[in-house]
């Protein structure tokens, strides 16, 4: 399973949706010409209710509500449809084809500027009472920690998300002799592995609050694997070699035995591989 | 549905699993005797095998390892036997008969000298990849907090559970000019009601540690209903006020607006009618 052609397309995030999801149909629409696609499979981040494909809201996209992107997407390619969470998208693709192919309880996390989950729980997409299961990045891992824009406090994605991460970093390499402007997640695990006072530090920091998340998700959901993918996995071992250390050292010892943690094997491209598999699913019922 | 009749038979947990068990399958013969009881139910604190009705370990009871529970009482008694973890049989219970009625995807969390959990999601228990699912006890509340026997840091249950519970009274009443000594959690609800200085404090303590674990479990899993029972959900809305007010301020809005955080129906009887539920179930398929 792989990607054949890739394209992005820029939006604007405060125009109205009609306007920003014409371009991604017509965006999609020179990628598909002549290729004979038979569906199409999308991946929003946010709230969606996947059995009508409808996006509730996204936190990224403060002026898309209640977003009908399926009937829309669908009218304007002439191919059936479906939508679902992006990171719902990327447990699908990595369980039937990727990191945690056959597994039957799967976790996803996707650790990018924000911090998105995905279940997959006794071999099904866990979506919750009220679609919205799965915010891994949204478990409290300090009680009295940084303020989070979702009204919480010390969540997750506040010390493994983009910022949180360069936070820790300005922290460990204050007073070291090194200039923190300018640091991207990319330069930070580069500085990393060629010794730069205080970087390593910073990513053991953002992979010990990160395995303080998965000791919770452990001990509650037992599951087979947990696929860590987003552009923040990337770094590999320097995040997930300390909280899979967490994990060990902290969860139960059964379930915490019995976990695989592993980067996804798609990288950016497991949410659209799991898109896809999903189209087909849909059309093959 | 309700308990018709109850025994307590007193164990001695460091004596072989054979005598132990067979004392409480005397007791249970004694109370069965001509009432045309077809099944027999067990909830077991620990880790079950409930396919094969094997209690694999139990942190209250560590000489017993690998016990074939169901064989054995089902031997003795003549009856067929099913035997689960208690707190899946108390969200059983809860579930078909109680609390949370109707609901598909309800979370348990049973506060006594431990703290345990039960899922059921989207209608069915999860038992998780190694059977070991459900131990919300064992969230990290605290990231740098008090050990746990099980090997952990900062657990729930070392902050909710019964000796949490009097340590945090202990540290809200020093200095009050209230003996501490003696104290249990009854006794701490009732200072609590008659506004004994420090006790309401040691209760909010605890509810904003409980809320705090919730906030993870909403979070993740975005259940209909929180059912919390246990020998501490005795205290009430001492424990669950301050709980339910951290759900509501700090747990994304849409899960957190759908949960209801609600005592257990059928309070200590609860597991045994989810047991007495599941020997039915077992019977009738």
């Amino acid at each position: 399973m792989r990607a054949l052609r890739r394209a992005a397309v820029p939006i604007d995030p405060r125009a109205p949706w009609r306007e920003a999801l014409g371009r991604i149909a017509d965006g999609a629409a020179a990628l598909l010409r002549g290729r004979g696609v038979v569906g199409i499979g999308v991946g929003c981040a946010g709230c969606v209710d996947a059995s009508r494909g409808v996006l509730r809201f996204s936190p990224n996209l403060p002026r898309w509500r209640r977003v009908p992107c399926a009937e829309f997407l669908s009218a304007r390619l002439g191919l059936p449809c479906v939508v679902d969470n992006d990171v719902n998208m990327m447990a699908l693709g990595e369980q039937r084809h990727g990191a945690a192919r056959g597994a039957r309880n799967v976790c996803c996390v996707a650790i990018g500027t924000g911090v998105g989950g995905g279940l997959i729980l006794d071999g099904k997409l866990h979506r919750g009472a009220s679609m919205s299961a799965g915010e891994l990045g949204h478990i409290p891992v300090e009680p009295d920690g940084i303020e989070c824009p979702c009204g919480g406090r010390g969540c997750l994605e506040r010390y493994v998300g983009k910022d949180g991460i360069l936070r820790l970093a300005r922290l460990a390499m204050r007073g070291k002799g090194v200039p923190a402007g300018g640091l991207t997640p990319e330069r930070l695990a580069a500085a990393a592995r060629s010794g730069v006072p205080g970087a390593r530090r910073a990513w053991e920091d953002a992979g010990r609050y990160l395995g303080l998340g998965l000791v919770g998700l452990v001990n509650l959901l037992n599951p087979d694997v947990i696929v860590v993918g987003g552009g923040i996995s990337a770094a590999g071992g320097l995040l997930l070699g300390p909280a899979r250390r967490v994990v060990r050292e902290r969860a139960l010892a059964i379930p915490a035995r019995h976990v695989r943690i592993v980067r996804s094997a798609f990288g950016q491209d497991s949410g659209a591989i799991g898109a896809a598999s999903e189209a087909f699913a849909a059309l093959h019922g």
